[in-house]
C-alpha cells in the first residue's frame, strides 16, 4: 500500500482536522502517501485531490471544521457516478480510503466497497452521536460542551427573569446530545425522542418549582413532539405558559475541539491507517471503554444505539 | 444619607452583579447601608428588600445574570402604582436610590424623581448599547464577544460547506451589536436600521464571493428587512439562493462579564453613589472616553446615539 | 438511612459542586437528609456541619471549586482525632458518608470504616486521574481541557516566535494530564513518569522540527527529570537551546466544570447514595466504560493506574 | 504609491493577524499591493518578503500569534545593517511601510525614516498597553480577558482551601495589566509598578480579610518588589504567612483576539494604509475614545503614558 486517500462527508465536525492530521502523520510514519479528497464525495468525482504532508497539517489540529471541505452529494446515489468516483480514485494510484462522517457516509463507502472492491474504512465524524459501533464519534463532546456553555448562559437569563425557556439541541434521530446536556445543566426537563414527551408532567415540574422560578427546558431536535417550538405552543395552548424558545442550531457546530475530541480522532486516525495496511476493509473503526472496535460499516446504521438508560433515569433523579 | 437602593430592570445584561457590588462596597466605605431591590419595578412596589454586605455580594462578580432579579413591570405605567412604591421606599429609609438598566427603566426613574422628588440616578445596564450618554452600556462588552465566538464557530461550518449563512443577533434599534461583530468576524455583509439593506448589493457580494464560498451574513434584529429570516426569504426568491438562517437570541445574554464590563460596572458603581451623596439626581452616570459623563436621564433616549461610522465604513471596506 | 453526610477533601476539583448537588437530590429522592461536612475531614472534627436542601445545591453545578470546602487535614493521621470525628457524626445522626477526593481522603475514610465501623464510600474527586478503579476522576476531564486551552495558546505566541516552549503540567504521580494534552496539543515531546526521559532523543526532535520552528514539550510535574524547569537546564547546559518555560500552576484546578465531568459527578452521586443505602461501605464507586465499579477503598492506592499505552504511542507516532 | 509593506515586531499580540488582514484589504481597495515581511525587522533584513492578497489573509482574524512570525532583532541596533535593509525595501520597490509592534518597533521605524526617509507609520501592536499615544494597544483587551479568566479559576481554588494565592500577570513597564485584571477580578491587593507595594497593608488586608478566607492578590511583573515570588517571600518572612505563587506567563499571550482587539486592529490597519496614501510618516496611528489619533514615533516612549487614576482607586476602593 503506497498511498491512501482521506476525506470528510456530511456535517462537518469538530475534531476532524485533528483526525486528518493523525491519518497524515501515521500514514507518512508507515511510508505510505496521504492524498485529501476536497468535499467529500462530490471532490471524489470531480478528481479533487490534494496531496497531504505535514506542512499542510501542521496548526490545524484545534481548528473546528475541516480542511478538506465537505458536502452532500446526491450524485453518489447513482450508480454511474460511483462508478467514475472509482476512475478517479484508481487514476491517481490509491490504494485505501478513509470516510470520515455519519451513516451517510458510511453508505456511499460500503457501495464503493462491494461494488467496486476499493478497500474503506470508516472513521465516525459526526456530532450527534447516532452511529452504532462506538460509545462516542468525533465532534460529539466538543458540541455537548458548546451547547452546555450556551445553556448555562440561558440559565443566568431564565433566573434574572424567573422565566420558562425551551433550548432546542441537536440530534435528528437520537437524543444523546440532549440527555447529556440536560444532566449536565440540571435541565427541568428533557425531551428526546428515546422517551415519551408527556406536557402534563412538564408542567407539573415547571409548577413545582414555582411559576416564577427560572425553567430549563432541553428538547432534542427530534424529539416527536417537532421540536422547541412546537412543545412550546403546545404547553402555552394548554396551559397558558409562553416559555421563550431558543434553536442553538449551527452554533453547536464548530469550534476548537475539546481534548477527548482530538485524542479519539488521533486515535481512530491512527487506527484507520493501520486497519487498511492490515487489509480490512467496509468497517468502521470505533472505540468502546478503552479498546478500539471494528465493526461492518452496515452494523453502523442497522443496529439501534441507545442512549445509556443512566442518563435517563438522572435526567429525573436529578430534578 | 444613610441608605441607598439599587436594582437591576430591563433584560439583564452581564456585569450588573460587578456593578451591585461595587455599589454596596462604595456605600459600606462611605458608610451608608445598601438595600438591594429585588426583581426590579416590581420589587420596589412590592416591598421585596434585602439589606446587602459584603458576603451577599462576594463571589458575584464573574457570574451572569442579576443576582437582584429582574422583571418587566407594565402596572409602573399607572401613577397610583409609582405612588405606592414611594412609600415602601420612604418606609424603609431609603434617601437614594441607583437604578440599573435602559430607557425602560430610566423612563421610570424619572418619573419617581420628578413626581415624588426621589433621589435617583440611572446608570447604563443593557446589553444592546443604545443609551445616549456613555460610549458604551454594562453587558455590551461581554455580548459582542459571545456573539462574535458563536460566529466564529458557525463560520467554520460556512466555510467546510461552501455554504451562506445568516447570523441574526439582537438590537432592537439600533446596530451596535451587528457592527462591532460584523467588523470582527470579517461578515461578508451587516444589515442593520441605520443603513439601507440592498438585496441586489449582498447578492453581488455573495456571488463576487464565489457561490462555493462561505459567505456569513450578519442582520440587527431591528434591521428594516425584519430580521435573518426575512432577509434569507427575499434572498431566496429573488435569487433563488437558501441561505441557513440561525438567530443567537438568549445565548447572547448571560455569561461572566468580560473585563471591560466588570471594569466599567465598578466604575458607574462607585461613580452613583457618589453621585447621590453629591445631591445628584434625575441623571444617568455613564463614560465617555476616559472620563465619566453625567447627563439627564430624559436626555438618554429623547437623543439618537449613532453607531460610529468608522464601524459602518470598515463593515464594507474589509470585505 | 435518614441522614448520610458528604464532604470534599483533598485538592478542589471541577464537578465537585455538581457532585454535591447530585447527592442531595438523590437523598432528598429516597427520603434521606443530607448534611454538608465544611472544610474536609478539619470540618468533621470541628463539627463544622450544615444541612444542606435543593435551594442551597441550586445553581452550584456549573461553579468550580466546592461549595463545601476542602482542607488538608494533617491530624487525622491521629486516631484519637478520628475517634472525635465519629463522636461528631454520630453526634449529628450521620448514618452513612460521602467522602469525594483522591488518595489521601480515602485512606481517612478506611480508616474511619475499620477504626469505628462508619459506612463510608468514596467517589473519585481529583484533577489528577491517579485513582485504581475508574476511568475518570471529577475533575479530570475538565482540567485537561483548561491546560489544552492554555497550551494552545502558548503555541499561538511559539509559532510566531519560532521557539521553544516547556509547559509544565500538573499530575504528581502520574503523565495521565501530560499525556492526554500532549496528544491533544501535538506536542513534539511529552516527558511523564512512566516513560524514559530522554535528552539527546527530545533534542534531535527539536533539531528535527527545525531549529526556527516552534516545539512545545508538554511536562508532566512528576517527570523524573523534576519538572520543566530542570529538564529546560539539562537541555540548556547540554546543548545550548534556551527553551521558555511556563508552569500552568494552579490555573488548571477551577473553572466551570466540562459536561463529562458534570455528568461523571452527577452519576457518581446518585450511585453513592445508593450504594450507602444498599449497605456498601469502604469502597469508592466509579467507572470503567459505560459501568459502575465498586473497588475497596486499599485497592485505589495500591493498585497501580496506568496511562493507557495508547496515549504514549501516539505521543511519539504522531510527531 | 503602489505598493507597502507590513510588518509584526517584538512579543506578539492578538490581532495582529485581524490587523494584516484589514491591511491587506484596504491596500488592495486603494490599488495599492501588499507584501508581508515574515519574521520582523530580522526579515527586512534578509528579504523574506512575501505577496499578500485576500486568500492568503482570509480565515486568520480570529487567530491568535502573527502569520507574518515575529522577532527580537539585535542587528538592527548597527546603522549598517539598516542600511542593509532599506536596500530590500527599496529593492521590491516598497512605498510605505506600516510597522506593528511596541517601542521597540519603533525606535527601529523612526530610524529607517530619519536616516533614510524611508515613509513609515507605527501601529500599536503589544499586550501591554504602555504606549503613549493611544488609548489602548491591539492585544491589551485579549491579554486582560485572559488573564483574568485565570484568575477567575484561581480564585475557585483559594475559596475552597480559604488561601493566599499571588498572581503574577505581564507588564514589565507598566501596571495596565494588573490594575484591569485586579478591579475586574476582585483581587484584595494590586502591586504594580505605579505605587508603592506596602507589605504591611497587604498583611493587613488579609488578616482583615479572614485568615481561613481566600485572598488573592495581583502583582504586574514590573513591581518594584520585583514580582509575585519575591513579594511573597516578603510577607513570609515578615509575617509567616506563606502564599501560594502563580505566574501566568505566556499564557497571556496568544489565543483568539476578542472583539475590541479585532476592531481596534482592523480601524488601525485601515487607517494606517491611509496614512502612508497621505504621505504621514514617523508618526504612530492610535485611537483616543472615539478618534483616530496621530503622534510622532518619538512621543510614544518618551512621553509617559499613566494608568488611569480612577482604576487606582477602584482598586482599593472596592476591596
Amino acid at each position: 500500500m503506497k498511498r491512501i486517500a482521506v476525506f470528510t462527508s456530511g456535517g462537518d465536525a469538530p475534531g476532524m482536522n485533528a483526525h486528518v492530521r493523525a491519518i497524515e502523520r501515521t500514514a507518512e510514519k508507515r511510508g505510505v502517501e496521504t492524498i485529501g479528497i476536497v468535499g467529500g464525495y462530490s471532490g471524489m468525482l470531480n478528481g479533487h485531490f490534494e496531496l497531504l504532508d505535514r506542512i499542510r497539517t501542521a496548526n490545524i489540529l484545534d481548528r473546528g471544521g475541516t480542511i478538506l471541505k465537505t458536502s452532500r452529494c446526491p450524485e453518489f446515489h447513482d450508480a454511474d457516478q460511483r462508478a467514475a468516483a472509482v476512475q478517479q480514485l484508481r487514476k491517481h494510484g490509491i490504494d485505501g480510503v478513509v470516510a470520515c462522517g455519519g451513516d451517510g457516509t458510511f453508505h456511499g463507502a460500503h457501495l464503493l466497497h462491494v461494488e467496486h472492491g476499493i478497500r474503506i474504512v470508516g472513521t465516525p465524524g459526526t456530532i450527534d452521536n447516532d452511529l452504532f459501533g462506538t460509545d462516542y464519534t468525533i465532534g460529539y463532546d466538543t458540541a455537548i460542551n458548546t451547547a452546555a456553555v450556551a445553556i448555562d448562559r440561558i440559565r443566568d437569563t431564565a433566573d434574572s427573569h424567573g422565566r420558562v425557556f425551551f433550548v432546542e439541541v441537536m440530534g435528528r434521530h437520537a437524543g444523546f446530545i440532549a440527555m447529556d446536556v440536560g444532566v449536565a445543566c440540571g435541565a427541568e426537563y428533557v425531551a428526546v425522542p428515546e422517551t415519551l414527551t408527556d406536557v402534563e408532567v412538564l408542567y407539573e415540574r415547571i409548577v413545582t418549582q414555582g411559576l416564577d422560578k427560572r425553567t430549563v427546558v432541553i428538547v432534542g431536535e427530534g424529539d416527536e413532539s417537532g421540536g422547541a417550538m412546537q412543545l412550546a405552543q403546545r404547553l402555552e395552548s394548554r396551559y397558558g405558559i409562553a416559555p421563550k424558545v431558543t434553536i442553538l442550531g449551527h452554533v453547536q457546530r464548530g469550534g476548537a475541539p475539546t481534548v477527548r475530541d482530538r485524542v479519539l480522532a488521533a486515535r481512530l486516525g491512527a487506527a484507520a491507517v493501520d486497519a487498511l495496511l492490515e487489509g480490512q476493509s467496509d468497517v468502521m473503526v470505533g472505540q468502546a471503554g478503552p479498546d478500539l472496535t471494528y465493526v461492518p460499516l452496515e452494523a453502523t446504521w442497522e443496529t439501534h444505539k441507545a442512549v445509556p438508560s443512566y442518563l435517563i433515569d438522572l435526567s429525573t433523579l436529578l430534578v
